[in-house]
């Protein structure tokens, strides 16, 4: 079959690679598209040194073969980590915590490829009439999810996005359903105009002075911020806009160490609280309801996944036969 | 009347200070003890270089005047941050955060003096039978107890205080009330001792290998794990051994600049929660009813402050005619 195999050192699109089998508890399912996530363009950057097989995590397919009858035929999406199911993590509802998981894309074959098998329980059936080019959004629509699992967002207080790209973009859709006054703050005015059916938006430099950050009021600064910019200027603005006793939800991830002054945690008695992975079914429900929509998924086909890969369009993906 | 002033240099014992006026909605309060906290301690050092007035602000008195009849006579302990009254933070629960507030001791005079002026109802009365010696325990205590105000900790699970100090030994005592399965990890053997009726203990030492920490396996790690030790050495440890989505609770402030590697917040879906000043309520009770209890305190004379200020006991303080 056809698929996308990560080298060590590069992605190589190979057209030799066998069907897998599917072992007991799993399924096999015929891709029919597949997204790249900004994690595989970091793992060509050398972020799974280790990993050596199928990219890919965010998928749509249909059940080929699988052990649990129920599933044969059905349009899925899927959960990317199997945990060992017996560590405490595992007994625990951590299973995305599990140290000893496989992660499909990551560690295990993944779903740049026309075939993928996956364990039943991490397979999630989509809502009739919910078009395949949505579906594939729920895996990070899921993470964006995380956020309301994870903190209580009392919809007559504030939030901020500190963050104008695509996760900023996903939850910033999330939370505008709670009701919430929502303010987005980036960098980029033409990405930010995105933001405007549903949010407020400010720019970076609004809270700048001088070389560090403006003061604000009380009223100028916000319950919950959330850190979606994947830039290091983003956890200390969030630090600067937060109110005392406010939640920083902190998504993005930075490369090395980050200074920061972490006395005025205890001393604002400020909550931070980093979010990742999210729960599919609900994702799953807002996308066929209509309640969150993305732009058009821009699809290649698989051996044209070095002009996928530099796309800036707002998502870039795969289609299979 | 004699008092401890802070001349914006140094403590200066003075028995030329007026008693004070006590304006609408406050108490005049004749102290007959007070305890030093480590924040005096740290005035001393530049702290609250604007400050100039009477230090402290951990007492036990009794309320000599009042515009509120039913305090007048009654032995009292008070809260230290008088708010505006009216900004966001006043109004949603959050006084101690006001931009505007009063701190006694630390930016209006404290309670190192024989009278004391107090808002009406930052004033607590204790309860009949419970000692002044344990009842200037108040306000550390609540401290301590604004943890379990904040964080659910759940009993079947386990938790770690780092530090071996008086306000680790105040939050040890909070968390074991719950059942909790409970290690406390300080650097000092003996000081270690005074936890064991109700914790494990571990040395600092044992979580290091070589040049770093030690890797844990899951069960090793803890759900809970409050940084009490007022060392930077501290946060790294609780990022070593917190357990994913587990909770660590920031007690400790330091100064200056601590270099983090912020990506495993998300990626491993930690929780921080600054955490400072607390209830009192609670406090009064569980030391009414003697569920937790401290060493008694050592108590000079005010002009004997400097001893005092110096005294490695477990707790110094002033005692009043």
């Amino acid at each position: 079959m056809k698929a996308l195999y990560y080298d060590g050192k590069q992605a190589v699109y190979r057209e030799d690679m066998p069907i897998p089998e599917y072992d007991e508890g799993h399924s096999l399912i015929k891709i029919m598209i597949a997204d790249i996530c900004n994690t595989d363009r970091e793992i060509l950057k050398g972020y799974r040194p280790d990993f050596r097989g199928i990219m890919g995590h965010e998928f749509v397919g249909w059940v080929v073969k699988s052990h649990d009858p129920s599933l044969v035929g059905k349009t899925v999406v899927g959960e990317l980590n199997e945990g060992c199911g017996t560590c405490i993590y595992c007994r625990s509802g951590r299973e995305k915590h599990c140290l000893l998981r496989k992660v499909i894309g990551m560690s295990v074959d993944g779903c740049f490829a026309e075939y993928m098998t996956l364990a039943d329980h991490l397979i999630h059936v989509i809502p009739d009439g919910l078009p395949p080019e949505q579906a594939v959004f729920t895996e990070p629509l899921a993470a964006a999810i995380e956020i309301t699992k994870q903190v209580h967002i009392d919809p007559s207080l504030n939030a901020a996005v500190i963050g104008d790209g695509r996760l900023a973009y996903m939850i910033a859709q999330v939370l505008s359903l709670s009701g919430v006054s929502l303010t987005v703050i980036g960098k980029h005015p033409d990405k930010l105009k995105l933001f405007e059916p549903f949010a407020d938006t400010a720019l970076y430099d609004d809270y700048l002075n001088g070389g560090g950050y403006r003061d604000l009021k009380a009223d100028e600064c916000f319950e919950y911020v959330v850190e979606a910019s994947g830039n290091e200027s983003g956890i200390h603005l969030a630090l600067n806009i937060v109110r005392k006793m406010g939640t920083i939800i902190l998504k993005s991830t930075y490369a090395g160490t980050t200074g920061l002054n972490l006395s005025m945690i205890p001393v604002n008695e400020i909550t931070i609280i980093g979010s990742r992975c999210g729960p599919f079914e609900p994702a799953l429900k807002l996308l066929s309801e209509g309640r969150v929509s993305f732009p058009k998924v821009e699809l290649y086909d698989l051996m044209d996944f070095e002009k996928a890969f530099s796309s800036d369009a707002f998502k870039a993906g795969f289609r299979f036969e």
